[in-house]
């Protein structure tokens, strides 16, 4: 049974500011919710159809566990197609000061509000085996539903931190290369792989911020192959570009 | 002034069976209306507040406009931060039966649900000079208002047509060669740059029908560098798998 407290509680999550009062967020669906689970993170409460809690009896063990019907799943969901089951769980901690792991590929986000594109910058990030993502303090949080959606349960393999991305640099280590992905610079497809490094992604509206642009030690772009460009193709949707950089900078 | 007959048409065009009974679909945002007027698609209505048809003056001569208020705009807005410009615009027929490309890389989607996904993909076309996106008749519709969104002006150059994907690839001459994107096959990387041949994406889900494996001429995988991939890191998001196979595909 879903009690009115828990509806309410559930309800408030799906805010920013009742994430961080009660320091929990919300997860839906098989695969992020067994992800969490795998990675450690403290479950504080779980709500599922019966047969989804019986087909997954040997991951929850310590679990406090609510059975619950696809109708009242229904009604707490964030998604429009409400899964099987929906975890409360324990909100990490996104500001604590953390250095740059200079031996590895990390990524920098500036401002990037959509959080389709967030939760699908993780996602990629987790697939090309990096494990740190630093975020401007006005990018969209991270655990918000729709990010975490997106994420597919690779929020939680990456480290999520929101900093200042000027503090950030202003500290790291001067050879540290910074790869900005911008409108004009070196073609990525004549860059090699690297073994270590920032890659930094600006909005798709505004680019990377006036104030982060001297930090960067190496231009590059994504060459477009279309010979009626206009002044209208303006960029590459900002996952999408994240997700070429990190190919081909990652690339063995 | 909007009447309350355009507030119900402009309402009804959100849904497919209203687009295509009235022939009709909606763009929104400067980038997306002014590239749609540019590609000679017919615009039957235009309404936009009065400064934006002042700034876009050039390009309206032909054009039906009716000058409103941003608060009006909001009213028939598809976007939680409405534009400047919304246009009723004459559907183009998206079933009429036209050969591949033969002579350039194409793109064919099986059963793509997301619209942002969609969108993305053809933006994504469009920035590599790919022309031709064949979607099975279950892939979502491209004229949704999320779809058009995403597509950032892309979709008035990138040419969406609907199909049945076997009957196309059974007339398809027998040497074009069909890439498909799958969780085995040739890693990209070692892929070299393609001349032409179609680029086939499966659902994230469901991957591609079996139906159209035997089709298959080049099966290829994106490798993944995380060395704690778990049998839930199954894939990448459709628009980022299908972006970095243009991009390897397409690199000159």
């Amino acid at each position: 049974m879903l009690s009115k407290a828990r509806i309410k509680l559930i309800n408030q999550l799906k805010q920013k500011k009742y994430r961080e009062l009660n320091n929990m967020f919300l997860a839906e669906g098989s695969i992020n919710v067994i992800d969490f689970i795998k990675s450690g993170i403290n479950i504080i409460e779980l709500f599922a159809t019966e047969k989804w809690i019986q087909n997954n009896e040997h991951n929850l063990s310590l679990i406090s566990q609510t059975t619950i019907s696809s109708k009242d799943l229904k009604k707490i969901s964030s998604l429009s197609s409400p899964s099987e089951v929906l975890a409360i769980l324990e909100l990490p901690n996104t500001k604590s000061t953390i250095n740059i792991d200079v031996k590895n590929l990390t990524i920098a986000l500036d401002n990037i509000s959509d959080p389709g594109n967030l939760g699908t910058i993780i996602r990629t990030a987790d697939w090309f085996g990096i494990k740190q993502i630093f975020c401007s303090t006005n990018t969209v949080d991270a655990f918000n539903p729709k990010v975490v959606q997106a994420t597919m349960g690779s929020l939680a393999r990456v480290k999520v931190t929101y900093t200042n991305l000027n503090t950030l640099f202003e500290n790291k280590p001067k050879d540290l290369p910074i790869f900005g992905a911008l409108l004009s610079g070196k073609p990525i497809t004549e860059m090699q792989p690297q073994k270590n490094g920032v890659i930094l992604i600006g909005s798709e509206a505004h680019g990377i911020s006036n104030e982060l642009l001297p930090f960067i030690s190496h231009k590059i772009t994504i060459p477009s192959y279309n010979q009626n460009a206009t002044n209208n193709l303006e960029s590459l949707n900002a996952s999408v570009a994240n997700a070429i950089i990190c190919y081909a900078l990652c690339k063995k």
